[in-house]
């Protein structure tokens, strides 16, 4: 089984959380969900992720989603979970709360508030004050949703003073550069090796990322298993076939990736394969239009065409 | 004594949150503070503001501080809970237990994802609907803290739309204009009176805003008894005393106002003061240096000296 | 002939600048790549946009350029230049001065200050004051460039008081609701009909705006013929090879929408093509990686196959 | 006399830009602002900054404007130029004309698009490179205009790899700490003096500033005889009169610091003082109301009594 280490590979599926359509947490779906995803193939999960609705859930919604995961998982994956804050006590408490419940790391990126090099490390030098020696936590970097823009130099010095911080989740666009360049400096032993999952535009850039050294993915679509199909192909190094599968799945991954409707799309997905039974988005959130769905009506039966001349 | 309600006036003040040297919640201090603001005589408290540190507190400190306030309190003047979140659970979590524990309004600002006017004004009503019939509040204007832009306009919809917003805390800057223009639209009876309360750069126009029409002053400064004073002076028809006392604080209240230091500005004040037991701030937060000392020893003796003076 | 006004249709290509090794302009290239352009059998041309370095010339560079465009299009098609600008006395003399050298019209974005809905409003009554009566413009509406949110209704209020706006260049992300929206009005007869090219993610939501009633393309991308063709199929009522077409393109696409090494692919993928002679980029600007060629070279030969496929 | 070098003392005054009431250019205006200035005792100027509405010019109007300050100045104090632009060719072309007309610098801010403490560095590096060998310039550090947050080792880096940066524009704000770490690099010898003049807030610090080891004041304000004669006390040893000063000021300095509305009020005031021709801003621009000139007379009523009362 795979373990949420510096050598974690595969695919660590962005869960999105499943409501009813009143808007209360659905428990059933999300035992369906989890099942989904692991018949899928993913090697782990990240939970309350910003496509996880996070911010939505109360302190209380948020545990009773993690436990209700946790117990489903049953430790076959290891599961991440989404513990930004803006202050540290809530992160102390959130993330303390949720390792005792089971869970196997957590996921924090910087709050807007920092901005020169020195004042994003010393951020995430009280992040691992916060989180303590016992929590192994993925540092996330994401500038089009955070604001914060990380060069590979501070990505490294965060790195090296973390020892607990074993997974970059990485989903810097333009990121390729950083990408190889942070690679390169680890395989030089200028710092220890960590996993780097990528989730550059949710996978747009994955074929690619894999070719500069990237583990795997982390990041979420409708389809997870372009996801661990793309990685599993290339991982056997047939990478014009990762291609071909990622190039079949594009359309739709690019039309789900238009931020601000991203979410309700994927849902509508998940809701349309039976994965969960309403794909209501809490409030405020996006809604789709009769025009969208006959759009995602087309791309969907093109993609099944196109996934079936492939073989 | 005053409520918080449509023709609130005076002085709401944006208290700190103590803490001691150790970062724990300093409930005794929490009393003193109050004592002493009473004392200063305050109209109004609001706490858990953007001065009150709220992001770096848990949902239960929080809570217990807010049922201190509330305990000390004992109904002598109300008392405004900031409640903004992303999210609406979180906010209707937040909002329904502090009514429960006998606060009597709480304060709302839109998130930085709102743009548009009319995504603004689809927030609140949003807002309207997670707090329901009963629970009064007051929208912050706060551009420089939120990134949200509201115009004279699009507060004015969000009055007409809200029969529980009875105040607006007005701090953008330039404001002068909006505040007179909204002022003008209630007295024309184009939308129902709301108390209005200023906080433009800590109080930094509040003799020109009390000339513009505004109710009084809700934010905070090291020494309470300057708004108090000047919102006294020009209640009585004293704008020339009013400036008077406004212009002998100011060097310090420019100081106190410096983005970044100045919570570090105001909670070394009110422990020098003997407000409060400790100058702790949470991490990550301004520390104050040996030249930062030296500057407040230098305003402070040169304010008591004015004051002195102006008798 | 096509031309610049309310019905304009097809592709208005986003051109380049040439520029030599050493950094100067390239004439002669400007003339290969104009030549080039007609010869995909593009409608239109856009020239100083924000992908044609308009920032990093010089008042003087800009005039040769567009002198030199003129030159060689010989009113084949129409000319459009960006002429935003943070102040109105620069917005007059280069719209003025690229007019009065034959240009068919300009493009104006809003600056960053502008944020409130009558903010942007006012701002293009004054743009239309500066342009005034003989200047037909495109109005651009591209968020992720300029910070600025233009709701569906400022656009049409926008149009409704332009009389000499003909065109609007949708770039908003998600935009597809907009756009059915602001097609709608003009169906209904709300506000005048104006042309509407997109350029969306530099295309990448093309099939799916042509759907939803866009008059075609504006934007850049360094196979053109992609545009040409989609909307030729598209305007075919062959929506299916629209979309073959462009699914065929999108991979190289998307790789080319990176911000930030966009524009060096562009112009390396010209430069192979032997459109320009040189692919430089004025500093400060992007350069391509070994990985980063290996990349391009292994996209353009799966585009090349999948294309001859598709016959 | 004075020159603009490292060691470089006083008052560097932002002029604003003349116009007439049909918003051409007055050098009739111009004139008598010079003399104004010099009269006050101002030991340089900066012209073309963000208060000279700079960005509203054209290029020639620029160059006009520059030479009229030039003569009229006649080598009496150094004329800094403001030339920050987003492209290198623009500020080539302007810094190089400017000291070929016969200033004694230019002045550079960094552009919004970098972030990274590696991107600012490699930005002036470009800088330097392009000014060249024989044009000294100031650095001019204003977040809140820029958005660029450039901290203290950031600044040390420039400054020593920039042999013909001669003085920074310090304007961050909180900036105190920041001023006293560089002001300590240099007296260590890390780095070579330069000179250091303040503008944080317009001069809303300037005493503290001076105290810890600001040479002087580049800022505007209508009374220029504020930031000269606190500069003037407080290098005579006599700190408690250049608080005195400063604080008999300081109500109408925090007026015309509102930002939207400042540059009005400034011109209001030269107007009113008889220092130019006419109030006129360049659109897009903020306009004073009736209340706001109210406001002012009381201010400069005010005023003049306190600085009677002072001697």
């Amino acid at each position: 089984m795979s373990a949420f280490n510096r050598d974690a590979k595969g695919v660590y599926l962005i869960t999105v959380t499943p409501f009813k359509d009143n808007g209360e947490l659905d428990l059933a779906s999300t035992d369906r969900m989890i099942d989904f995803l692991l018949g899928c193939g993913v090697t782990g999960l990240t939970v309350l992720g910003i496509m996880g609705e996070a911010p939505k859930l109360t302190a209380e919604e948020s545990k009773i989603f993690v436990k209700q995961v946790l117990r489903r998982v049953q430790g076959r994956v290891p599961v991440v979970v989404g513990a930004s804050s803006v202050g540290f006590a809530p992160m102390r408490e959130l993330s303390h709360s949720v390792m005792e419940l089971g869970a196997d790391g957590v996921m924090i990126a910087p709050p807007v508030s920092v901005r020169t090099d020195d004042q994003i490390v010393a951020y995430f030098d009280m992040v691992n004050e916060t989180l303590g020696p016992d929590t192994p936590w993925c540092l996330q970097d994401h500038p089009v949703a955070t604001g914060v823009q990380m060069s590979a130099g501070v990505i490294q010095r965060i790195l090296k003073s973390s020892p607990q911080c074993v997974m970059l989740k990485h989903e810097d666009c333009p990121g390729l550069a950083k990408l190889s360049t942070i690679r390169a400096a680890m395989a030089r032993g200028d710092l220890p090796r960590a996993s780097i999952l990528c989730g550059n535009g949710g996978g747009l850039f994955l074929p690619e990322e894999l070719s500069r050294g990237a583990d795997g993915a982390m990041t979420g679509f409708a389809y997870p298993e372009m996801m661990v199909d793309v990685v599993a192909a290339h991982a056997a190094g047939d990478v014009e076939r990762a291609h071909d599968l990622f190039d079949a799945y594009l359309p739709l991954a690019r039309y789900e990736q238009q931020s601000g409707v991203g979410l309700a799309v994927r849902k509508h997905l998940f809701w349309q394969r039976g994965v969960i039974a309403s794909a209501a988005v809490r409030k405020p959130g996006p809604q789709l239009s009769a025009a969208d769905l006959t759009d995602l009506d087309r791309l969907v039966r093109r993609q099944t065409r196109r996934l079936a001349e492939l073989g």
